[in-house]
């Protein structure tokens, strides 16, 4: 679908077809055109009209692109990514938003998931003075726009991140690794993402670009800053996730340590008994303890729990029970 | 809360309303505004008096800030973390502090928690040319303040470390490995806001701005030189809690070693015994040892020491025992 | 083999001996020469015809070369790696394929494995307008085809850790362990290919070289950022390598804990029973449970029982069974 | 103790004042103040005659500065750590020096512990010529002492790390790690000094400081060369550190394995042989072996040894025993 | 022993004595001086008649010099390291050469364990155009053959890695845990070796002193392209040896996962069979099964065989057997 969007004296309006002749700068307008999921016949005004080189047309239409900036004659082109959420597997996933800035145009183009960019179309119907602060300005609500869709989604990733560690230390449990790992990926993938993008608008700050001006300069400059605080969330996951998994080999080595102590405790209180009783069952006549036939037994009981009392409070003195 | 003071022939008052021809630096007046968690129409100020760009006022005006240090037109913009200690869980919280730097005169930013700013107001009101020098050596002595309140806090850390690392030694448990990650977490949370302070001051130091004099550069220095210092022990903290990390699990180690040792001895000494004595209870004539039906058992118990003292020789050996 | 294209006047042709008034940029013409494993004779054509320096010459016939890009007087040498599958050991191997781009020419030495000029030989026959850009035109489209080899192999070494992960989740087993580092290597291998490459081809892209005209430069550029992706895939890679080495870890663990569990639970409840009948069998009088001789057995298979009962309720508390 | 040795015409002498008028490079003295240990008195000094400023007066008179080499209006203020050994817990310990060096004088403040510049205030006396070549020249002299001075702390603590190594291999000892994770702690430190030091001489031989000439840059990036090769030797000392600890844990590992095999070995042969007895020991009439009453127990000890055989030769193929 | 050579009108000859006058560039002659383990009478050349600097002679005097490359007043001082085989240890070692390379001069300094110099010597006396191309072309050539010294020995350290790794898979033993860090030392001192020597031939091919001509850069960057291969080797043998470690550690864990299920199956099985003989030695009247006195005896057989199976089918479905 392609949307396009004129603002010449401070109105801005809802133009059905793109006029040649807005391309001069010197037509004093600016023009907003967004291509959501275009058709072929449509990406044709990239080439057609507008005249971009074909390297940044095929990237702009090809489907995963890292995110860039990239100087071309005449005009800027930026890749960034949206974030949204993926119902099929819960988790995010990213969506590329191109942009092709002009001296006086910017072209949007994207595979009609972001609801940044619907809302901003949305926005451009009833702002009339939208376009009037130029192309720089609305590439900036843009991108804002993407950079602000970033927190709800790390907020979620941080939600998890919090049940995880919850049940690793309360309800330890073998398979929770796969999960830890899990969790791991996601976030290790969510700084994949981060760090080109705070880079391409870093750049963006700084002013590399001359179309830049001053003040959108600042403006970039406070998207960077959210791109940074999101950036420094996700290095804090990752320590997070890094002690989850040294707490959680360090559940299995005490579990493997309780069961074993169990088995010692067990076996070295029993198996003393045992050899007691398979002595007086030998046939072979005993020494008799004093006291008659029937004071046999109670002697024996008497030394067995001798030695019960006497192997727990070695026990207790290791502090094994 | 806001409070002014101004210096003018070298004397500081407290002004009630802030008069917008001191905004002039021909006007030879030394200016300092702070607002204590001002109200909203307190912060108005900052954007209809000052005309601070729209998105530095935002940033001041808004939570939990990156700290940063950036020139905009006339001023500088700086925003810095102070500590305090949290009673609630019992360890650090920090607070952001921002200034907004110009000619003549600094405004200072801040939710009321600063102890720094409380003890300067009070200071400023007994202290007539506490303003004399200019905003930015009063940028320095805030700063300076804030820096000063970390020593006492890393301090309390420490302690805590070294607590620690003594139980890990003297009394082992497996529970300490969570407490162990909490410390790790809390070191690198400190980490994490004293490094971007650093390079904020260091920017300072090395007069990244036109407003630093080299007097002031070499106050800003000193400052860098107790952060380097705070950034120095925390990474000692990191390598004491990683080899901590290692302690405890050589420890856990360890006593499965020692759990299993008591296992083998004791099944190892007891088991040929068992077998004996269960060879003498069988229904089966065996062949017998001389001495009569009475030297049987003594016989029996012979061997049985034999093999006992032929075992812990053996354990001995091998240094399980 | 020595394969030779002229083009002049917008027609290539196939030329069956170099002419050496073609080296002067004014003839005119762009010329392609293709060395496929060349013989010595053939080999000479470098430093004869063409005086290219020795130590490239040497460089350029010899096996295993690191990438880079070099500008020696009057032309520049690139060596660049192909990949192609190896049906020995089902895994990928690279080929060198050489670069000597001048003004007007384009000489690429390789050992006759690459595809990509094969292909490239087999489409100038057909394409006469094939060296009409001239020679850095004609190297992008080699650098292009050999880049875009890595993607099958990388995807294919995708499907193997994909397998792989789903063994170690699925199917854990010890000897998964040599795998999962024989594919650690490969990837390590991979990434230590990846690398070089994408600096060599960044040089190209950020102009660092006079004959690259800016049109070209783009080119490169998006070699560049094909190269870009496969690093970062290759980097992911790395990340779920290493997170298979810690749920194999993880499962061996839990294995053994899981066997001492079934060790333990065993003997904890047949020991106490043991023990029982051992007292029951030995030539003592025991006290007798009420009900006579026959009830006996009875009494005490009732308190087997309940030990039995006990013991298992206690495991199933502790969660072990 | 302040000491004060002025050169005049080539001859050094040792003047009980100091003469305000040595401030002025003019007057063609050079002169070398030492403060050790200063009194507060004595070092008014610092701040009264030379006019530090404030700042590098207050790093020189406190305790434990970092490392750094700061340029002042007029003088350069380097701060650097000589290292003694510490009788208390026989480990190395440092102590800063500092020093002011000016057109023609050089100050030196410190503890009064440093060996150095106790031998330099003797030579002095003796050497008359020792400031001729300028305080640039004398403090190379005094860091090229302090480096020296660490040479042989290096050699005993790398005799230590022998000594540990051998143990780990020879006489293993779960209390080892406790040992290996302080020498551990000791190299850090002991990098951590070396690092910033290091880097502060390199400044000293890269000419950061207009004040050093090239003879003299000559001579500090020797001193800078010891200092490379002291902190190489500590980077070793790091890996064999690490070494130790995979060799330590690898011991722990397999005295667990052999524990845990002496069990399984001694169990698994006697298990079986005790099933026996006891099957012999039931009241229940068995099936008797071939031979009369005496031939049953030579029957059942030759299948016990058959089962011991058995046993110890399937062991012996696994490589337990 | 001190070798001189000299070239004067393309013939090179070996001279006696040093003259004087060759020091002169205007001399026209091109002299190269051979240091092989010089008595101190012999070192005296270097101070006294080419007046090098005392800090550049002492290094080239003294022992073990880290790799360096430093520009004099006219002439450039390099520390390089060659190889070679050691006996005693069955290792490699290193031993420094050092170079003084003056507008017409080289002097080289070793301890007379050179190989390439002893080669290069023996062939100055054939070769009487050896010196033509001056210093820089002798240096490059001693240069080269010292790091073509480096190859045999990386073979022969793969050659130990390829053959620990066979035996690691194939004949796990946990003494191995020793040789594989003895060989991580190793290659952890080859990096540091090959890592300085790589960064001063870097700067010798880039030209970063003036002596060294285009062509000679070329010839350097040759060299050093060597060097970049065989640093990558030592990276690939670092990888692997961390594999070797994971591996190792790995085999340790499964073995005491195969003697611990040993160990559980054994007593699992036999653990209940021994109850059974046990209560059926006890001086109890049992509940008799079917069939008579001697039936008994193989209804109790009939239940452990039950048992048995029963147990062995349990332990294969655990895959456990």
């Amino acid at each position: 679908m392609i949307t396009i969007f004129v603002e010449k004296d401070g109105r801005t309006e809802q133009a059905p077809k793109f006029d040649r002749a807005w391309l001069n700068p010197a037509s004093g307008v600016h023009v907003w055109v967004d291509l959501a999921a275009p058709s072929i016949p449509e990406s044709l005004i990239l080439s057609d009209t507008f005249n971009f080189h074909p390297l940044s047309v095929e990237d702009a239409l090809s489907a995963r692109q890292y995110p860039k900036a990239e100087a071309f004659d005449g005009y800027l082109y930026v890749v960034l990514h949206g974030i949204h959420y993926q119902k099929s597997d819960h988790s995010f996933a990213t969506h590329d938003v191109d942009f092709f800035v002009g001296p006086n145009y910017l072209v949007t183009i994207h595979d009609g998931d972001s609801r940044t960019l619907a809302e901003l179309r949305e926005h451009a119907t009833r702002n009339t003075r939208i376009l009037s602060e130029g192309p720089v300005a609305l590439l900036h609500r843009v991108v804002d726009g993407l950079v602000d869709g970033y927190r709800p989604e790390v907020d979620k990733l941080e939600d998890r991140i919090d049940e995880l560690e919850k049940q690793i230390f309360e309800r330890p449990d073998p398979a929770l690794v796969r999960k830890i790992l899990a969790e791991k990926r996601e976030v290790a993938g969510l700084r994949r993402i981060i760090t080109p993008q705070r880079d391409v608008v870093s750049r963006l700050a700084r002013r590399d670009f001359v179309d830049v001006s001053t003040e959108m300069s600042f403006r970039f400059r406070d998207v960077y800053d959210h791109l940074v605080r999101v950036a420094d969330d996700v290095l804090i996951f990752q320590d997070r996730i890094t002690g989850m998994l040294d707490a959680h080999l360090s559940n299995v080595s005490n579990r493997l340590n309780e069961v074993m102590k169990v088995l010692t405790v067990v076996s070295t209180i029993l198996m003393p008994l045992t050899l007691l009783t398979g002595a007086y069952g030998m046939n072979v006549p005993l020494p008799q303890f004093p006291g008659g036939e029937h004071a046999q037994f109670w002697w024996l009981f008497g030394i067995s729990m001798t030695v019960v009392v006497g192997m727990l409070a070695m026990f207790r003195r290791k502090r094994w029970i």
